[in-house]
């Protein structure tokens, strides 16, 4: 296997590379997990407008580096396809530094016959250029929840393992495309269909190349002759900011937020500069926000008796919702859990969000939907008498909260900046149909993927009686 | 304890104080508890159907001796009121027994200067004659839950402290014209409407009666020359049998069930014999079942993963359920948790019982009603990975369930008997219309109180626009 | 008219023919028309209860003679299938009459060599024995509609064309077993399973059988030695009774119903004794009541204004609905326009009539579910200002209402008869299992055929994500 | 009473501005009825934004001197309560024009002693300032029709006669306030509250004014010294932009307009030059679109089969809808029919479209919501077998569909134009609080009126149990 060709040029490198990095007895690179620290910083691509299409274009301004590689967790044939993946990346673009969350890396460094990076999540958002996810809707809502303290997320490739669902997601055969597609994005070099096969020995017979061009330009990398431009098209999904409030109005976030600390630090060597990589963090710790991808949740959980909860909107007291709990949605997460509540189905672009009850006791309060600048603000009354609610965002606790706390949502700005690309939401890299998709050409090539998942993964408006 | 000790010279004083009941010289008697066991067996009234309503007659064989009072918890008017209706019933009924749970007579007898009973609830089902709540549904469904192992409950007249709902609730102003005519039911005795000056009149000068009488017969009771016969008129509502299985088939009720000895008991007399106990309870131990006035729930809470339950329908698979949870509900509690679920309002003479999903992931999963008979099956399947999930019966939680085990909920059998009365369910003495009432006569008859709950209670298609 | 001179000349030659029937010298009868009224009236089966099942048996006390068969309109290979279905019973079931509608009959007699009768449709109830229908819903709706006036309805066995869908059809492939268990139901004659080689050939050897023996008995029938005695099974549908009611309270139906003249009658013989037929109608004409199978529909059809209709349950008013319209549905049209409109989906025996609104002006008019023989009554309000709104029984427009008139609809009893069978509703001959679908053996046994409907044909629950 | 010197001034002022216009005889201006077409063109104001508030502030390059009137029809005292308006701005402002709708001047102009104007409502988009409607959501929604085929509408002033509704309504009794900020709006000239007893004196004194002055600038209105400057919020709604297309492709909209010659014309002065008023269409004939504020609704109507539509969202295939019918709804028309149907409630600022179906034959046809710029096209598919299906813009009847034709709906832009300005929408004039709601004070000043809607009028999430 060529994987065997590709460990022993790994072995060269890392004398080169990395003679610094816990090399002190290391004769082979393999299996090694190195710290994220030393990588340069982050690269922030731009989002460009396009007249044929809703959807906005990926443009690196050098290419990225670092790629943080997420597979589902506990599933093991998971994780052997983002072995896969790995050696292709190391193979083909041996430049790129592969990351690993520590409890993937520990597991899946003994099959990769090269160095691989890890560290705290908290350093991830100054380092990540890209994300890549291997699973399914729960990976990439993890993958975005490492950034859920940050208002800058790198783009995010995901390849789906089992049904296309609503969130772009590439089928994982597809991968080598799709990850050249990616990365030469914005590069302004012709990137060559690998379906095509006088493409892929082109590809093949990269290894003679000087690698050190690599590393500045996309020169190095085959297909410019196929005379094709293509960017990637990105999806800026809006999140939703959230603060959690003491009776006195004080932000707890900082208090209910995953500290560093909960996972073993001895292996990796001391981050030579918090404030650094502290840098990163755009608001004082007061008011630092989670963002949701999907929604916020409160709920009574094992509570026997009904949450009471007083909605303002927009310093407007709304209602009185006494349910099960409450959903503050985004237009992504409006296929999610407030799907099950009863919500309407909106288009990610769809600059809204959602108010959707859960079980209210109520025959008159139908889901809403408000524009995504709206504050919402969650109030527990005197009347829930001591009980704790849970607060979880993207499916995750994250508090309980009781009485006279509450809870301020407002959506994420996600717009343009003065220099005319998009800022702010979750770039998700959306799946661009390849020639077998062909029949579609034109048309295709605005699809973000949404009316294909409602469809297939949704089973919307499956017609009666026609089969199983 | 104190407890013991009152119970232990009341038992002394029982024998001697009884013959002298409302003396005036028996001020060391009040305030005190006695025990429920030294009270005679429960009486069973039949419930006769009529041609001009759907609701049932009560009639009581023999004038019914004790009276189980619930007020609502921890509501100290409610304590109050539940005060003065007792002091009314011994002040007008003398031959009375009022009985309390345990921590309502532990607060309630200080302020009544005559003797209580009380007992641990499992007692309850084989003494009490008729019960009374004060309160609201949730006062209701305490009162049915103390009789949920049983297939015989004694009516329930029910006062509200509120607004009138859904379950026939009288009026608390209106007590003694309510307890005067559930009291007569079917004693073929003429009862006179309290509202009626005369009447009270009449009724107030019972005292020189030969109250002897009372006990065997209604006859002391004043209004016979009112001339107008009137029954009470009992809704029977529906309940659910629930049983738990464990992952080998075997019922694990009988684990869950409130035992008496969480409570002291050296203070109880030894019961003589325990299968005459027994004679309440229809069924052998191992397969006794939970009776469900509202709703059997199994629902995820605090889980972070979504329940998957199959669901056999008279073992039919009928289908997998992916979603926080499920309901099983009567009619009656269609109106409660089903309701904020999303299923339709269903009244409760209608023999069926519902499933509703509790935010299924599921565009397709639209509440179901089947026939009251149909067995349920609830299994947790394999892919629940050791999740446990909740399992609630009318609103309390009963048990936490893992893969394999399965809930197997069916409709109680409510209907005739041989001897031409009904039986099963639980009998709630549904508010008849005063005199007040009376521009709608005839009809108002037959009102079972439903229309009114949907209007006043759920405010049921309320208009638009027409003021607040 | 041809029909006319064909009916005539039957005439003449029912007197010649009968006699003869299948004589291989009666060439020139076949493509007769033959007149209903000359058959013997009708035989009424009894439907009992069985320990085993929530389904009835079918007993009929001696064969059934007069089959009435409904292929659906307008769709050539149904009439074809009906054909062959025809040529069957006629071949195997000599004695038994075929009966098709006029407009069926004057197609499809063509191709069958042998006579067929047809009548006006309002002499069915007094002479057709059993009914069959090729096609879907709409089939079976257009055959119980044939009924609607009357009380008393023919056992309905159905095929299904396509997809098995709620009403216990029977796939058209099976035709030959289902007529077979049909016709012998409660004969006290083992029915031979036609799936069975061995019972072919018995079969088929029968043509040498004396036939007179036939007519009387089912000792012909072979199939006797194979020791399986089985009844069709029988779910009875509940109806919906309807009446039209001017503003004086005068009930209209009459001047609604399909009157006779519409068609041409010359050719008919006068039927002997009105009374006669009139005794199969139990209700004098004015207070005749159209039945519904699925629903009665209310809607304001191209009206621009929305209706305001006044709802009463039992005399109560319960509220003003302002919608597009208001649906009374029974249980067996809980899965028709109920389901469409919102409302729960409820097995058909389940005695109920649900209210469901089309399109409220409000967010709490929750869809109801009322026990069966409740009477509910829509009023149509000052407030409508002389629109006139759509009356539907069934999918057909009725009438067309206006301010002041009212309908009245209230579920038909279907229940015991004191000799311990059942009366009432529509009688469905339900699917019953094949030896192909014996892995199910006992269970299916019970099978109602609802589950199945609920899976195959209307998708319900259907899984997200799992292929298409 | 001050109308009367009015009508003196009013004669003389006819005298000279309109000499040529139908003055043969009249002697008296009294009840004169004018034709539109001698008016000056109409002014267009602008729309900016403010930092503190979603809404948008109304800015008159000069003041508006054409208003259009438009009262509930058949509603005796909304006409009644439009005289008194129009009375007030012709004694207040006496330079203005009031138009109303032909049907309207012929009732109203009895009552009113000063001439009015009319013309054919083609005419009303190239002369009108400014739109006043006095009534419920369906005169604003009539208001609105008259500019549905323009992209330019002039701002509307609502005032409701009964609830408040969600379209930003003023109380009727509040004309004065209204009014006067409604025609100050922008003009840099302090705005008195005319609810002040003191600028109530000042602006009766008004009439010894040069009222030559006022025609240019608004220097003559009284209240300069009050010191307050407050503008006019406008909210613009969005709108769809409709177009049907017959089987070959072609825009079909012409052929459905309402012609000027539906209505009587001889009493009006022939319009000297039509193709002016041509000139204020900015679209070929050949692809004019209809406008709807509230909805597009495709529906069966008196068809008894279900509508049978293929649903396109750019391009791709949605799905086939098999429905009573199907909505497209802008958020402002999320509260009327879309509500009924099932959709959620959106904000009017939500830049969404939603799709509703109505009764869909389907258990997973979840209402959707799209960014207010997608293409949707609904197009008859060859199964409708020559149904004909009614096309509704707003409430009203436009076509019928039928096989192959289609219906192409797209959101209005409504934007930043280059200037800093915004165009495009409905823009309503919102309103704001009077000092005797100043309790709310600054919060006040951006409420949009949606939530006291919500809980207003649509008694959203209307609590149990608490009263009537």
């Amino acid at each position: 296997m060529s994987r065997l060709a590709i460990s022993r040029s790994c072995q060269y490198r890392i004398a080169r590379c990395f003679p610094l990095v816990r090399s002190f007895s290391t004769t082979h690179c393999r299996h090694e997990i190195l710290d994220l620290s030393t990588l340069p910083d982050r690269i922030s691509p731009k989002y460009k407008e396009s007249s044929t299409s809703s959807l906005l274009s990926l443009q690196w301004p050098e290419p990225p580096r670092n790629i943080l590689i997420i597979p589902k967790l506990l599933a093991p044939k998971v994780t052997a396809s983002a072995a896969s993946f790995a050696s292709h990346i190391h193979n083909e673009y041996p430049k790129l530094n592969l990351v690993f969350e520590r409890r993937v890396a520990s597991t899946i460094h003994e099959s990769l016959p090269f160095p691989i990076y890890t560290s705290d999540p908290t350093h991830f958002p100054n380092k990540i250029d890209l994300v890549t996810t291997l699973g399914g809707d729960g990976t990439i809502l993890r993958a975005a929840s490492l950034f859920s303290l940050h208002s800058s997320v790198p783009p995010i490739l995901s390849f789906s393992m089992g049904t296309l669902g609503f969130l772009g997601e590439w089928k994982f055969e597809e991968y080598k495309r799709a990850w050249r597609e990616v990365y030469m994005s914005g590069s302004r070099v012709a990137v060559a269909d690998l379906q095509d096969p006088h493409t892929q020995v082109a590809t093949n017979s990269r290894s003679d190349e000087d690698e050190g061009d690599l590393h500045s330009s996309w020169g190095g990398v085959r297909g410019k002759s196929m005379g094709l431009t293509r960017s990637s098209k990105i999806l800026l999904r809006h999140r939703l900011k959230v603060g959690i409030y003491d009776a006195a109005g004080v932000n707890v976030n900082e208090q209910l937020m995953p500290t560093s600390t909960a996972e073993p630090q001895q292996s990796i060597p001391k981050i030579p500069d918090l404030r650094h990589v502290g840098g990163v963090v755009e608001q004082p710790l007061a008011s630092r926000q989670f963002h949701a991808v999907n929604e916020l949740v409160i709920h009574r959980g094992p509570n026997p008796h009904l949450a009471i909860i007083d909605v303002y909107v927009n310093n407007h007291f709304l209602t009185e919702a006494v349910a099960d709990g409450i959903l503050i949605s985004t237009p992504t997460g409006s296929t999610a859990y407030s799907l099950s509540a009863g919500g309407s189905i909106m288009h990610p672009l769809v600059k809204t969000l959602l108010i959707t009850p859960i079980c209210a006791r109520s025959l008159s309060f139908r889901p809403l939907g408000l524009p995504l600048n709206t504050k919402v603000v969650l109030k527990l009354s005197e009347k829930n008498r001591g009980r704790e609610i849970e607060v979880s965002i993207d499916g995750k606790r994250r508090a309980g909260v009781t009485i006279g706390m509450e809870i301020r949502v407002e959506g994420e700005a996600v717009g343009r900046t003065p220099d005319g690309s998009w800022a702010g939401g979750v770039p998700c890299v959306i799946r661009s149909p390849s020639k077998a998709d062909g029949d579609r050409d034109g048309i295709a090539e605005d699809d973000d993927g949404w009316v294909g998942g409602l469809i297939g993964l949704l089973k919307f408006n499956y017609p009666f009686g026609e089969g199983q």
